[in-house]
């Protein structure tokens, strides 16, 4: 199935491709790797610990094909629970489980063929006997790869020690760099859970934190610390965008309330998210840093798995609130304040996907180009269809020629030949207007270049980072 | 138009089609055929009885191609209905009326021609003899369709007679069974047509409804004797879909109201029908019974019509109300207490297809394959384009492989061939996509049985119906 | 890349193309084109005047390309702001904008070539040159393009004078009719701003204005004056259409705040918006006019560049509020009254597109082919996809055949071309189906028929003009 010409329909597909996509280094601007596992050059035990131990999304598709529990999160047995898993893929075809399944049994394994019940028991032999070999540590994974750069996704409590390591480990070519995710921060509907956070928070950043202005300082602390270790985003998610009214006053006020341990009404909550979100944003300008936003998905929608198993079980969803006035307000006061960073925008329901497409566009000011963004088709919508709609979004209601770019999200060192994938994407849509002459063919190489930003340079100018 | 390759567009889709699909029977597991037709084994007047008696899809393009009401639902002559019938369906080009008209006039009478005003008068007669032969009489026109199994739409106050007559006729083997669709149970607001049907209920069930225990237990009554009339599936509508919290107590504060005719706000009537859905999603699944949720229908918008001709007069629309939060706490509420029932959900707003495809999902629990279930598309969306993006977005959210199916929804005895509409399709991606190698072609027999389980297996298995 | 085969893609598109597109005139239902430049045949001064001076779509591009604003609306020189055009347009790739400008430097000036650096000087002194000659006035320019009719958008208040200049030059053959668009009259909530307004329209209509009566006189005093000049529709923008009970008296109470001073509250002014828009309508209907609703635009987004620039700077987006109920309801009301004039629905958020062709098509009555219209693709969605989704979502809910067509919505005198892109598409759809037997090819002159219908016909008879 997966040939040269995999996914690229014309020639000119096939030729923008090769020239212009296939040799780019992967600068992988966001994702849910665990440093220490790169840090240690981690082996896994088997390719069941490797596909299984943590993904979701191959959690969801077992369930769905009716597999038992103990075969999934459960204490079934290595090969078991692979076998289980080859019997469920075949049924996922048409699911980007099946083609990414194949990619990464063929770009890491050398394995060709179809994983299925017969070839389960050859497949996982093979795989386990190079998983033993040299190159195929983490480190090993990420060569084959051609990852220049990665950024990972951290809280401001954290310390970072993983990278600190990485970084001091000259050996080691790959610049893995973490990421601001200060999610926690907003939570202030979250009682006992909310308090232990601000707590770590406080003795992470070394100062006691009793008041709002308190929480700014300690997150200016860890601010500046995420900096030395040469983070150049941040990142923030949000079930529905929160659209509210807010005074500094107002935060003191939801602040003290949750450190009171008073209960926290869902208007309060808004405010406060509101409120956070404008001056982590500000912050995030002032540090020159690229902010990233996520909007739209629910997660723990299963109470029961929730308890038995924890957050990321494969029971989140789509959420389908409204953003397109949270988004002018915080984006327009922030702009008219010279405090607008630049900021890449995801959906996750597609509802959504114009509605942010020309939102981004109400703020750029000509300063850099593409300083706003309308990011990559992400998680539910991260497959043929929703790559090529995000594509079309972008190119229709912007300038894709500016556009940043794809990015893992993922908890799998599996995972990079996605960036393949959307490459592929990409040239066939380019190929497939040149072929029919809805590009002009004497710009080919305009064309190529603008392939070659999109897949590389582009986000490395962007995140501001030296190869 | 219609030939062999209809919809089909390479090799591989021809074949999986002619080896697969077109052998298959018809499980149409909701419709609203009327069983009395059924068991009287009614014979049509004429084609303008069978086409244009009760088809508000035919009336809907009528008016909107100037045709005056007394044609369409008024008091002119058969032919002269037909006559505009017949004009009209030439404007209709690329509306699904096109294809199903020229599909039925093809499979059922053999009359391949095009419908237009000067084949209307030989097109009329002919369809007028034919109805006067042989095996086109209602059980006839189903047997020409090799329709298997046919599920009703009833009402829990339904005596479901004629259901028990066709069961009873041993020459006649199509199982028709009796689907329970409680939907004015919910309908707490209605006042006195609300009170009424109360009483309508007590009167079936045979005991007296005095309170909302009275009326749950009137209802067990009757979910009792529609299983044992071969029941196997429960379907329920919506507007928009309820998202309160409720005790028992309140239920029971909001019927107490209704019955004693006081007003009942839109909060209460909210509050009761997320109570409502919860305790008949309770007995769906004690009954072992498949639900079936319909999202997302405003009726009866035009007030004029609505008195002229009653519901179901071609005035019905999309509604655009948020589903993901209250989907997600019924069935994960349901799901907790083990009382969650296999389940089909089914939108009518496009907008809301990725968000209760994922939200399906979510509560798989790997019990059977394919629990929770993304539904074909409905009313509006079953057309071309809208049956392509139900495929797509089942394949890259689910199993595609999983899936129940095609229904017809319809009140009409010439609509079966619209399974043929949907297997062509549905044939037609998957063949494209071995075509391009997006599938491997080695995987063809697996392929193909994916596309009869699509095409029938699937849901004889899901709804639990022996052949 | 432009040939004559641009977006053409199968014989039979082709030749629909040729036969029934190509030749027919334009009806231009509905553009923002200054009829002063038409009484007086203005003169353009250079390209970069013609092209840069009011298009905030090229703004938006530029802004995005990392562009300084001197060279967009600020003070730089004619040539530096037409490189820096040149220099972005290259970036532009896939955007509307790409195919737009090549198709507006072939049409208008006979230039082939493609818009970058190199080619900058050589076209703006070729443009220019042309700009001066016979025949590139703005007369001129209608003229090249076969314009008959054009509408464009006017506020009760005007005095129409240049359509009167226009109407009385017997040596000029273009209809250039006024619309009628009272969206400042609905804006109650606009304080001083809106009285201003308010004692603007009083003197146009020469009475006073006390009290909401006085408002709804003076209207309609000014309306016989645009039906004297051969006004023929009335247009209606909504950033979230309104969804609220009234009464008149309601609607005198919250006119008589306004009037005194007294702030609004956003409940007030949408019960204004919701009977304001009642009474208009029944106005339009009276008057026999068509009327159009945009619904979903929220305008200067980027409060910054709104203080800089104004209005229409390039930072309008799209909303994303709900609107089947208000227009539900809203149409409802009217054809219960009989007060339902011809509608055109536009939706800028495509979330809503298939629920608004829904909800017209509930009130369709009979009296005309295709009373209610699901309005081409605008602002945001005019691009090929865009264009596409709303042809296909015609088809498949409704009567494409008896569709009104393309309009420019433009302020540009150069944005003509545009009813060729869109006709381009329609032709390469209908081309496509009668290619792959989706159509019958027997019906060929009927589909042309259809064409030439939805590109000049269908919009004459709807708005009842001459030729």
């Amino acid at each position: 199935m997966i040939d040269k010409n995999f996914l690229l329909e014309s020639d000119y597909a096939v030729s923008l491709y090769e020239q212009f996509a296939a040799g780019c280094p992967i600068m992988d601007f966001h994702n849910h790797l665990d440093p220490e596992l790169i840090a240690e050059d981690h082996r896994f035990e088997d390719i069941t610990d490797l596909w299984l131990g943590g993904d979701h999304y191959k959690w969801r598709a077992m369930r769905a094909n009716g597999v038992d529990e103990q075969f999934i999160t459960g204490k079934a047995a290595s090969y078991a629970k692979f076998e289980k898993w080859a019997e469920t893929v075949q049924y996922a075809m048409r699911n980007p489980l099946y083609h990414w399944t194949h990619l990464e049994l063929l770009r890491y394994f050398g394995i060709s063929g179809t994983l299925n019940p017969c070839s389960a028991r050859r497949i996982y032999d093979r795989c386990n006997a190079m998983l033993r070999e040299e190159g195929f540590s983490v480190r090993g994974l990420l060569g084959k790869m051609n990852v220049r750069v990665l950024c990972t996704t951290d809280d401001p409590a954290d310390d970072l020690r993983w990278h600190k390591a990485i970084a001091g480990d000259a050996g080691f070519t790959v610049k893995v760099l973490p990421s601001w995710r200060p999610d926690k921060v907003m939570a202030v509907e979250g009682g006992e859970e909310y308090r232990s956070y601000v707590s770590r928070l406080s003795e992470a950043a070394g100062i006691g934190i009793r008041c709002f202005q308190d929480l700014m300082d300690a997150l200016s602390l860890r601010q500046e610390y995420f900096k030395s270790l040469g983070c150049c985003g941040a990142d923030h998610g949000f079930r529905d965008f929160p659209d509210k009214d807010f005074t500094d006053a107002d935060l003191e006020t939801v602040f003290s309330k949750a450190m009171k341990g008073e209960s926290i009404s869902s208007d309060d909550a808004e405010t406060f998210r509101s409120g956070m979100i404008y001056h982590l944003a500000k912050m995030n300008a002032a540090a020159g840093w690229v902010q990233q936003f996520h909007i739209g998905a629910i997660r723990n929608n299963n109470p029961r798995y929730f308890r038995q198993i924890g957050p990321d079980a494969g029971c989140d969803s789509i959420s389908d609130g409204r953003v397109a006035s949270g988004l002018s307000r915080i984006l327009g006061k922030l702009d008219d304040e010279g405090a607008l960073a630049r900021t890449i925008l995801y959906n996750l329901n597609p509802k959504d996907s114009e509605t942010i497409m020309a939102m981004a566009y109400n703020f750029n000011d000509g300063s850099i180009p593409g300083k706003m963004q309308y990011g990559a088709a992400w998680w539910f919508l991260d497959q043929q269809d929703g790559i090529r709609r995000q594509i079309e979004i972008v190119s229709h209601g912007g300038l894709l020629s500016r556009f940043v770019g794809m990015l893992t999200d993922s908890r799998s060192f599996l995972s990079f030949p996605r960036h393949e994938y959307f490459r592929r994407i990409l040239c066939n849509i380019l190929g497939d207007d040149l072929e029919k002459g809805l590009l002009p063919k004497e710009e080919y190489d305009f064309i190529g270049n603008m392939v070659s930003g999109i897949c590389y340079g582009n986000a490395m100018k962007y995140f501001n980072v030296s190869e």
